[in-house]
């Protein structure tokens, strides 16, 4: 019973993600899904990307909390459009809401739409948005056990950004061990160790995300 | 259909965490669910408590992960019995899942209970497990906004732990906003400020645990 209710809600979110991806495709627009633990940075490290990135790359945000639009208010500082979502308690965002905010962005002036999920390791990695990539992101002060730990997610992504680089020194974190953990669950992960503080490894994420383009 | 499911899942696990209850009480043993977002350092917390409790204080601990049993082998190495519950990619612990983990533990000589749930700052929340008490940890390098983006988690909370206070000197984090915003939800939740890696603020906090104690 609690299994194919389960199913159900996620054949007919699948649906409204297929409906997504044509929507983002058809205006030419990469969308990209960020997942992460509550505080790992994505906030930060999306004002940067986008502030880095202007003007080649018009960027515009969709942000899921569970309550207030503190991180939407933050993009708006950037000059970049934002739409908040609050899911007023519910643990993932689901691409029905995601159609709505993408509908209230001005789709034709942007060339990637970053979604910020809620601050989640586990449950926003089993609903599809119709994003284009997945990009996960584990803080240097989370520990280093995070890819074992929670492998369904580090599966799923296209990239896994390491932030708060700049912590190294003062937290237990191996590098090597995450990096070897997550390229034996998924060979293909683009790896980048970042500090959305100082700007450290921010190059080469920017480089990625022009290959990503659409037009 | 979706919300009459989902109350009578909570329902059921309602019955089992009021049968852990009794089950707690019967062996004098106080039990405490824990709950974090990823790598707050719930695990580095409750070996330093062992330690320092040891030997007036005799604890357990059920353990919680989607995959691995890396925690259970970090709390035996304190000499505490620990008990690991893979929850395969579920989100949560069930109360049924923790009655079974408590049946392996040596309850009659254990004076308390630690759960260590599933790094998680959503769903955890909404599961009762049969505990006397609920602990939430926040780690410094999380930021100061989380009790007024999870409101539901920190209302729920006994105790607030803030923890890798030694980090205060390299991240943005407010330590009166986090107090505040969280007795604006929660008036009487105790707030205890603490580096599990330096053991500064332990005293307070042992202190605090003694007096829970029921025999």
């Amino acid at each position: 019973m609690k299994i194919s209710v389960h199913k159900r809600i996620l054949d007919a979110n699948d649906q409204a993600a297929a409906a997504n991806a044509s929507l983002f495709a058809e205006h030419h627009v990469i969308c990209i899904n960020m997942i992460s633990s509550p505080g790992s940075g994505k906030t930060t490290i999306l004002a940067r990307t986008i502030k880095d990135m202007k003007p080649g790359m018009r960027i515009g945000v969709i942000e899921g909390d569970l309550k207030t639009d503190l991180d939407a208010q933050r993009i708006r500082t950037t000059g970049a459009p934002a739409v908040q979502i609050e899911t007023n308690g519910a643990c993932h965002l689901t691409a029905a809401q995601v159609s709505d905010a993408a509908r209230a962005m001005p789709m034709d002036s942007l060339d990637m739409v970053f979604v910020e999920n809620v601050g989640n390791l586990v449950c926003p990695s089993a609903f599809e948005l119709g994003e284009s990539a997945r990009v996960v992101v584990l803080s240097t002060a989370e520990g280093d056990d995070k890819p074992a730990k929670y492998p369904g997610t580090f599966m799923k992504a296209a990239v896994i950004l390491i932030n708060k680089v700049d912590l190294l020194p003062l937290v237990d974190f191996d590098l090597e061990r995450v990096s070897s953990d997550a390229r034996a669950l998924n060979p293909d992960v683009k790896i980048f160790v970042i500090s959305a503080k100082t700007g450290e490894g921010f190059a080469p994420w920017c480089e990625y995300l022009r290959t990503l383009r659409r037009h």
